[in-house]
């Protein structure tokens, strides 16, 4: 027998792995979770039906959410991370020594205790003593909070089910207040390819736009996402990505990466014109 | 009835994409051409079973192959394009009114035919005076060609079939020699995510690498190949790809294309580590 996962990228498109094994499968308060090992993209983290993360490529994702703006400011000492429940962002968080708080803000403790069993290669850095994790909705968590972070990192879902709320003009307005001065914030912020992503992408940057003073765009090649052409937004209080990003003192970082790097920071900012005609309409 | 047209992009991974009608299907001498009309993407080349061109998204394609070298060298005279018998490059280049010759080598007339038949927005310009059309085996055409070409635009299909020949080191030689003293030749060269894609662009680069003094390679989002991750190749006698782009003067061009711009141009050569480190090895 052949097993094979299908995502429903549209309507209209089908992307499909051939699968190894079903390894898990959970119906948590939130959401229906699946695991597989596939023959091409090694373990596969399926939610509601969309690819969350694979082994083979998660690093593009994780690396372009989290390096980016620490590039821009390596003095960051707390992030909060808002979704992200793999572990994978806060992975990449610990290597940087400077941070002292890396506070996890995730709704669905099923997705957690799944990743830690059967993703370590994401999960592994979960238990990093500089590590919290706060099960709880990432909206009413920020919703008290203050002058307390340096960076907040929105790593979640489509803004279908529990990550909708994440899409929010109020949302990203606490997030501006729980930011410290010099703050910034990454969102998922979809893909312009396929009209429903795009419409996703335009309503976020928009709303973002009229809260922060600087607001970017910047796109990473992630090939099991539909279209493969992604985008996350940088949100900020003072640091422009670009005018007050000085490249790297540092080998060291550049060689730990496996996508990012000094023109990868510079080259994610360029893009298509169909791209920023249709931010700007 | 619900027709689907499924692309295996590898052995464990398939594309489909949802079908109106069927178009065209045709044997040539070489290879099996068929056109669909999709829900997605609009109408789609389909060669030995692989996606060449749909009508969404092969401005990208075109746009990339093309004006990144003329943004290097806008006095660029005479072309010739090896392949692209569905007309897409030389469309792009009769966009350039500098260009006085643009010779096109496609193997294939079925190509041609069905082309100029069902695809018009690729081959509309096949009819630009500028333009001859020769139906001949590229690698044949360029052996006693000598100091002509301004540029040379390989088309190609993958490495396989027809295809094979332009990806040798001699027609890489035969190419060099066609070209004069600052000539540029772009190469299809394939993506760095699936395993048999990226042998293709190690060996691709670094054949041509030992022919051509400036060797480089540049990426584009490409939803419609597999991974959606792709590279041209940049070989040049004479002009660097970045350190010889001074910009554009006219924002007409910037005002024409729909993804590449100014940015772009330069961010195209920002490579991930990954595929560094893999071009390198």
């Amino acid at each position: 027998m052949e097993l094979w996962y299908t995502e429903n990228q549209t309507e209209n498109v089908k992307f499909s792995m051939k699968v190894k094994e079903h390894i898990f499968t959970g119906q948590s308060d939130f959401q229906k979770i699946d695991i597989i090992d596939t023959y091409e993209f090694g373990r596969v983290l399926v939610i509601d039906g969309w690819t969350m993360v694979t082994e083979k490529d998660e690093f593009i994702y994780h690396e372009m959410i989290t390096h980016v703006a620490l590039g821009v400011n390596p003095n960051i000492k707390r992030a909060l991370v808002i979704g992200g429940g793999d572990g994978g962002t806060v992975r990449e968080l610990t290597s940087f020594k400077n941070i002292e708080e890396i506070h996890m803000v995730e709704i669905d403790p099923v997705v957690v205790e799944a990743s830690i069993k059967y993703l370590p290669f994401t999960s592994s850095k979960l238990s990093d003593e500089r590590v919290k994790v706060f099960y709880q909705d990432g909206l009413e968590y920020v919703k008290d909070k203050e002058d307390y972070y340096d960076i907040i990192i929105v790593d979640s879902t489509d803004p279908i089910g529990p990550g909708e709320g994440l899409f929010t003009e109020s949302f990203y307005k606490d997030c501006f207040k729980a930011l410290t001065k010099d703050g910034i914030m990454v969102n998922q912020c979809e893909s312009p390819y396929y009209p429903n992503n795009a419409r996703e992408m335009k309503r976020s940057y928009s709303k973002i736009k009229n809260i922060f003073p600087i607001c970017e765009v910047y796109q990473y090649n992630m090939p099991t996402y539909a279209s493969g052409h992604w985008l996350f937004g940088f949100a900020s209080k003072k640091y422009h990505p670009l005018k007050d990003f000085k490249g790297f003192e540092f080998k060291e970082k550049l060689n730990y990466t496996k996508y990012y790097n000094e023109d990868i920071h510079r080259g994610a900012f360029a893009l298509p014109n169909y791209v920023k005609n249709n931010l700007e309409k």
